[in-house]
């Protein structure tokens, strides 16, 4: 079979490998659609050490696949059964990798991997008809997003502010109006991003056009804080950009009460003065990865048409073209998600 | 009647003015102890301005009382109940003072307050006979503590830091042991503090004398985080001494999916780095003030004898020696909490 390899720093190759074996408790799948994730973006610029995608490794953790032999042992799997694969848990942990490795070495760019213990709910979630693999390929960064929104009560929610529009910003848009959010801002600078938002029915704001706290207290309105200074009346944030100017912008503008949810990895450092998190009763709540919860949720979503996600993907790649599928990624102003046709 | 005022940076005094008159729907409270607070000191020390104590203002808004005058429209309080008065709604709102001016500017410090719009369970609260005014004088800064541990779900908490023992960090403690919590580390570099901290159930650990965190998991045990870091199993931090070594210690060492409270208000600047909120799911939530339930629960305990706050009081002054409660309470190594005793 082809598979994408991670070879360190700059270079990714498609090799050949023998297809895998399942044992009883495993199956095999046939992957259909893998993106491109900032995570492998930042194994290819930076190195993969800290993210356990390793030279030589196969590596890609957002894909969706198709079941082509199932082991004895394995119940209520069927072969040809469309499914999503939960990188996370795909493997066995306890064989001398983390659990960091096991999800970004996933293999989602190799024609085929062996999901090790497959079970229903567990590693595998069946799609529905009506879900596409163009679809699918982004249950992974809109489980990230819904994971990261369900740290709060979306009950309460009537405003949000999402900052980044890359695919789990995005994922964080679509989420919070499948719920009934009333009002989500989108800010980013790359006007492709912007419309894309905006069909997921976002209030895109450009960030490099002015004011993004003028812009957002003129249009969600305003609440006062204890000292009486008015703030934007969102109940939540998203940081789905990692710039620090987005925490840093919390601490200074977050309404009493609201929660931003961090979901952005970066190496950027974020000075905030400590009395601001009291005095306006603000919250920062990390999040990484997702449940099975966040996942069925996010293909009910899918499902139920309640909104359109294909926008996201910008490029599809074929396998065998994966350097040049890394190369739009990070050089195409215009690439939210990167998919490689693996099929 | 005689009422503590503040005069500006440097400068209380005690001075005669006019007992207040209650409105029909008001009671006349006589205050008979009043904590100094660490917004009063900063108030002293750096001026009050950003926390609503101006130069003429009564002060103090850790107190309890008896009430002596009750408005003829008000129900269900009566004359010599002892109470404790939430200072955040002891005044109506909207009268050109903003929330944190009526709540620090209170005038526990007086000998007399009108408490307006008496209700009970609003800004009034009995106290049960079995809590004693030196105990009740600890309502504010406990339920202070109890709110912010009431934001996450303390039935999944065994393990806990507090960092600081002053007395908010010491109610920290002694809630935290009263709803079953197992461990309890205090981190604080003052010994007499250390001490009342052990009074009070916690494990002392003085941060001057070695590395916190070393003895944190070596005192609760370890869980690793995605990367297989080992780090101290504790479910919940809590800042209640403001340093910016506690958020940055708490970004490096925060177990995944654990909350740090912060509490306290300092003028630090924190650097953390972005990324760790996501990769260790990490949280900050602030909190400032409390409910209604907050203070029930506190006085609950009290009353419930599941705790002897009475060894946080390390000072009694007299009304008329203001100043020197001021000057004990910032110089006083063995200060904790200064009372002045109104009465």
């Amino acid at each position: 079979m082809r598979a994408g390899i991670y070879q360190g720093i700059g270079k990714v190759t498609v090799e050949d490998l023998p297809v895998p074996e399942p044992g009883p408790k495993d199956v095999l799948v046939r992957n259909v659609r893998a993106g491109i994730c900032g995570t492998d973006l930042g194994a290819f610029t930076r190195g993969g050490d800290d993210v356990g995608i390793f030279p030589g490794n196969e590596f890609g953790h957002e894909f969706t696949s198709r079941v082509v032999e199932v082991g004895a042992e394995v119940e209520g799997i069927t072969e040809g059964m469309r499914v999503w694969v939960n990188p996370c848990t795909s493997k066995r942990l306890g064989q001398g990798r983390s659990a960091v490795e096991v999800a970004d070495s996933a293999g989602g760019l190799s024609e085929y991997i062996v999901v090790e213990e497959a079970a229903i709910g567990y590693n595998i979630h069946p799609l529905p008809d009506v879900v596409t693999f163009d679809e699918a390929v982004l249950v992974e960064p809109f489980s990230v997003a819904m994971h990261g929104l369900n740290a709060v009560d979306l009950t309460k929610v009537r405003r949000a502010i999402v900052f980044g529009a890359g695919a789990i910003g995005l994922g964080a848009v679509a989420n919070l109006k499948a719920v009934g959010v009333e009002q989500v801002i989108v800010v980013d600078v790359v006007p492709h991003r912007l419309e894309v938002a905006h069909k997921l029915g976002g209030i895109p704001f450009d960030g490099g056009s002015g004011d993004a706290m003028a812009f957002a207290r003129e249009t969600l309105g305003t609440v006062r804080n204890m000292n009486d200074v008015e703030l934007p009346d969102a109940q939540i944030w998203v940081d789905a950009a990692g710039a620090a100017s987005v925490t840093e912008q919390y601490a200074a503008h977050g309404a009493p009460g609201s929660t931003l949810i961090s979901l952005a990895l970066s190496a950027n450092q974020v000075t905030i003065p400590q009395a601001a998190f009291v005095l306006n009763v603000l919250s920062i709540v990390g999040r990484a990865g997702y449940e099975a919860k966040d996942v069925d949720q996010v293909i009910g979503f899918m499902a139920a048409k309640a909104y359109d996600a294909t926008p996201v993907v910008t490029h599809h790649v074929p396998l065998e073209d994966l350097p040049e599928a890394f190369r739009i990624a990070l050089e195409d102003p215009t690439a939210i998600k990167v998919v490689v046709d693996v099929e």
